[in-house]
């Protein structure tokens, strides 16, 4: 891909951009990974191994234009608010040998040091369609507590970004976009255990948790399930998107 | 400088630190700028460009490490917690017509296109020695209120690191290593009020504060000042360094 294009656009050799895709299916927190799609001696590796989607920055694009780009070319997704947490520059960060050997297939000057800026991102992992493209053979969803082994230096890349993502719930509302338009207790308390990486007590949440005025309970409760029906709450948008702008604190 | 180095030391043309050195001197809230030495056709400019103090990474460095060397190199800090916070790369950043020129005059790839990578720390303005070396002519601590022309993007990033002071004001306490020893709620009131740009209501600003137990009251009091002579208080280091670790929310 790369290389092919380079008599058109120009790529910085030195900079790149990484994307940390959290999905949350209403049960677990994911990340999405894409199959770099490893070659050995010009044959298909039957280890495969698997990366952020990330790439180098275009000359003439700025950094937050090129995540977009390169979520979009690797794995089909758009239109999803990225957000830069950190860079990531360790002088060795590129040169394991399958890494090298990877970038050797695609870059055109696959020596050259890479500094990468990182973004991340928390969606509904069932609501974006993925279909891996460019480089990458196949792109998934993997459970955070479940990951295959990583390219580069990747592994510590989604261990930054998730501690961004656990400080950040503290101070944002969460659930908005992620949970159904009503919603109960339960499934929300899923959403914050899978982020915190902890059981919370019931009880505990919910007494916090009410005190929030961005949270509407409805009449409504379930049906046709096998335990007491739980009522279902909202969000008052404008209420949340308040709190989301401004100061709060929230802490379970 | 650079130019002649490059036989030894290899730069690498793309990615530079840029340090955002808050000081606060018991008053005011100033940041650390150096006087790049401009020239203009072979001559002193009469106009000087203040700039952070920032360079180009060394290709066999980390980033962390770049931030300190660099500072040091310009400024003679050193010894202080640099905190990255954002890396900045729009592709003009570099592009105005005397940046260009102090660039050629200085860098081994002047149209180069950098990317800056950029850290943060606040310390006491008057307790460290500061002296200009490198191409940095001088260097001096500005009023964040009363700023000079500044070259590149630096006045973007200086705005964003301010942000960033702020919203950590509000979960890490503020003030060790900036007061004296014992100090008076009146000094620890000016020093929020710098960071946050705002006049504090007095009352409040008590109410709120000894709240934290991480202050602690002492016997004595101020002696010979022509008004009603304030309490000292001191930090309870154990318990502030705790405040500093764990979760805490503080809103003024």
């Amino acid at each position: 891909m790369q290389k092919g294009k380079q008599a058109e656009i120009r790529f910085n050799p030195n900079v790149s951009v990484d994307c940390v895709i959290f999905g949350f299916d209403g049960e677990r927190l994911k990340v999405l990974l894409i199959d770099r799609g490893q070659e050995i001696n010009g044959k298909d590796s039957e280890e495969k191994i698997y990366v952020l989607p990330g790439n180098l920055i275009r000359e003439d694009e700025n950094l937050n234009d090129a995540a977009e780009r390169v979520l979009d070319e690797l794995t089909g997704l758009s239109d999803i608010f990225l957000e830069q947490f950190g860079s990531f520059g360790a002088p060795d960060r590129l040169t394991k040998e399958h890494d090298l050997a990877w970038l050797k297939s695609i870059r055109a000057e696959p020596e050259a040091r890479v500094i990468t800026v990182a973004y991340y991102s928390l969606i509904r992992a069932d609501q974006y369609e993925i279909h891996a493209s460019g480089f990458a053979k196949e792109a998934f969803w993997y459970d955070i507590d479940d990951m295959p082994k990583l390219g580069f230096d990747h592994q510590d890349i989604i261990e930054q970004a998730l501690t961004q993502l656990k400080f950040k719930s503290k101070y944002q509302p969460l659930g908005f976009e992620l949970l159904p338009e009503k919603f109960t207790l339960g499934q929300l308390q899923k959403l914050y255990e899978a982020i915190l990486k902890t059981e919370l007590d019931k009880r505990n949440f919910r007494r916090k948790i009410l005190k929030m005025s961005f949270l509407v309970p409805l009449k409504e409760k379930q049906q046709g399930v096998p335990h007491k029906p739980a009522r279902y709450y909202t969000f008052d948008h404008d209420m949340y998107h308040r709190y989301k702008s401004n100061d709060f604190y929230f802490t379970l």
